[in-house]
């Protein structure tokens, strides 16, 4: 029995969500599911690649991705069934899963093949719903699917390393809840690129010098507290591994936010800089 | 055991929907509890019996539908539970429940009497989780309630067939996620009245001159991508049944929805004109 | 087995909410876990505070109640796990069970010192998360933390009665998703100091002569039904105890709400007067 994760643009209104949970339970009346986000930007298959990355390693092995964002099966965009770092994700084939697959081999990917077998009127969603409980049951990739080697790749989220090595320019690919900006940078590919060498963060005009261990990583003292830190910038690794520009106790209505302080954007560029 | 689904327009901010969950627990600690929307507008009856009406469906046979929109006990609106296409609902009777019934006879209706039987300082919501937790288990409606026949209906919901059989005069009655134009207009019911004929879909000025199978059926070939069809009205007829007019990859933030591009409203008329 | 609660300012966007849960059923897989609030305002220890208050006690004794609000574990901030009232906390030691232990005297509370036994890169989370697990399984306090006797307490979040005892002095401490406007004034209080005597409450320039039975507690006669009271002010002691200025059917886009009709705004002081 594993777990059904969900991950959608379909909001919280909508009746989309209590149906999509509905079908589940008529296909697996034991299944476990869990929300990931159902606030993905419509269509925003970045963000949503994001988001479940970040996500999924949260969850025991053998867990079930179901992705509902963009993924209307046309003649341009299949759907598709991956099993990788044992997880299991659904989606169609619109570059959702590049970020992953860029950096572990997939274990195997199958092009879903189970729709002519459905009943009449049924939906996108029935489909993935379909193979989710499926495979939440211990069921085979090759039942519901045709084995596939290639999926279509998203490679602008790709940060870029310089030839004479000395820098890496990435950039924002997210904004979270508490205003800090996520860049598409990690911690390994820094290490990595490093070879023991510092290291400072540059974006637009401004520098970080160096990367904390926590966000309230500040030297307290006698004469300063933490609160005197309160809305100072900080660049840290976050939980996910990525690269973070964050402001200490961000707050937008407050403090103020590394969005509304810095002027960082969606899409703008960070480097990591090496000494 | 059934499943309990939860509709209200609580929010997801405060204490409520949480508490709720808290108290079904209580009173069943198996109990299987599904959210289909905590976002109606509040008080909206009109909207709350849209989206209750439009995720039922995708729930197993037995399953329980709390409604807590408009739910308080008044000297005018008594607390009901009805038993109808083999699901459970408990609302107040304000109407909610008579898009539902004007398709299909309720198997029993009573009106819910244990009030005076819970603790004191009993709520609205206490006497809605004990109706629910009784249902889930299997529980008799008798055992909750008194016979009654008759609810309130909200009728200005209804469509209706001009006298010639020419046209069929709807409106829009509620604007989901994606911006999309849902109506009361339902596909049984074009076809009911079609009767074999082609027909168009009028609002406003504007005319669409075809019902599309999904909202990617564009013409795909050497000159268009699905990509070149971005921002191209559209209507369906959705997956609960209901005519939608929609924006091909609508999104609000770029290329606009039915709301913003075609200026409809909720309550707009919307019309099926028959040739 | 008992329930998990969660109470944080993480939103739903991000992937925080689901990876909670996911490390939540890594640790314990017949966890049943209930989501309070996601959307506290940020760092905002008063409002989570408030808000897990009105929840906890809708939910079976033994519950666990995970507190996700200025969680870091800092030099100030230490963190800590309290048995109270047949329920149990888990949160840092910022303040937010002060409004919990004013009432009735914890049963036991520990701080916790499983950090260093956590996997290297472990985070906050992943410490609550493991006493979640442990508790909720029915493990231990002393297991997991060292007995300490006080916490930190937030004074300004109680009311004051005046020294002539002719009055208590409050304020709004949260505005829910209706607009009504809480305060920190207690219905035990109030009956105390009252001892018999009528009163009415004041704020502003404004009086309300009686506090009614329930929101719909108007008089209703040949001449007005319900809908004509739309849009009063009434005062009322919610469902969590508190007094509680609102507007019969409060609504923000028709009608208005306290904190647009009366102007009423978080902090604001309401005071009860005694005749």
């Amino acid at each position: 029995m594993s777990i059904i994760t969900l991950t959608t643009d379909f909001g919280l209104k909508d009746h989309f969500v209590g149906a999509l949970k509905g079908k589940i339970f008529s296909g697996y009346n034991e299944a476990v599911i869990v929300d990931i986000s159902h606030h993905v930007d419509l269509f925003n298959v970045s963000e949503a690649s994001y988001i479940v990355g970040a996500a999924y390693s949260s969850f025991p092995q053998g867990t079930v991705h179901l992705i509902g964002v963009d993924a209307e099966l046309t003649k341009e965009s299949r759907h598709i069934a991956m099993q990788w770092n044992g997880h299991y994700f659904i989606c169609a084939d619109n570059g959702i899963l590049s970020l992953l697959t860029e950096k572990i081999v997939p274990q195997k990917i199958v092009e879903i093949n189970i729709h002519d077998r459905l009943p009449e009127g049924s939906s996108e969603m029935d489909a993935f719903v379909t193979v989710a409980c499926h495979l939440a049951k211990g069921g085979l990739l090759n039942v519901i699917g045709r084995e596939i080697t290639e999926i279509k790749q998203i490679h602008d989220l790709n940060p870029v390393v310089a030839t004479d090595n000395k820098s890496i320019r990435g950039c924002v690919v997210y904004i979270d809840h508490f205003g800090n900006c996520i860049t598409n940078i990690n911690k390994k590919q820094v290490k990595d690129v490093a070879k023991g060498r510092d290291f400072e963060i540059t974006f637009s005009t401004k520098t970080i010098k160096s990367v904390k261990m926590g966000y309230s990583d500040f030297t307290v003292n006698e004469r300063f507290s933490l609160k005197d830190y309160e809305g100072e910038k900080l660049a840290i690794f976050n939980e996910a591994g990525f690269l973070e520009i964050a402001i200490y106790r961000s707050n937008p209505s407050t403090v103020g936010t590394a969005k509304t302080l810095l002027g960082l954007k969606f899409r703008d560029v960070v480097s990591v800089v090496f000494k």
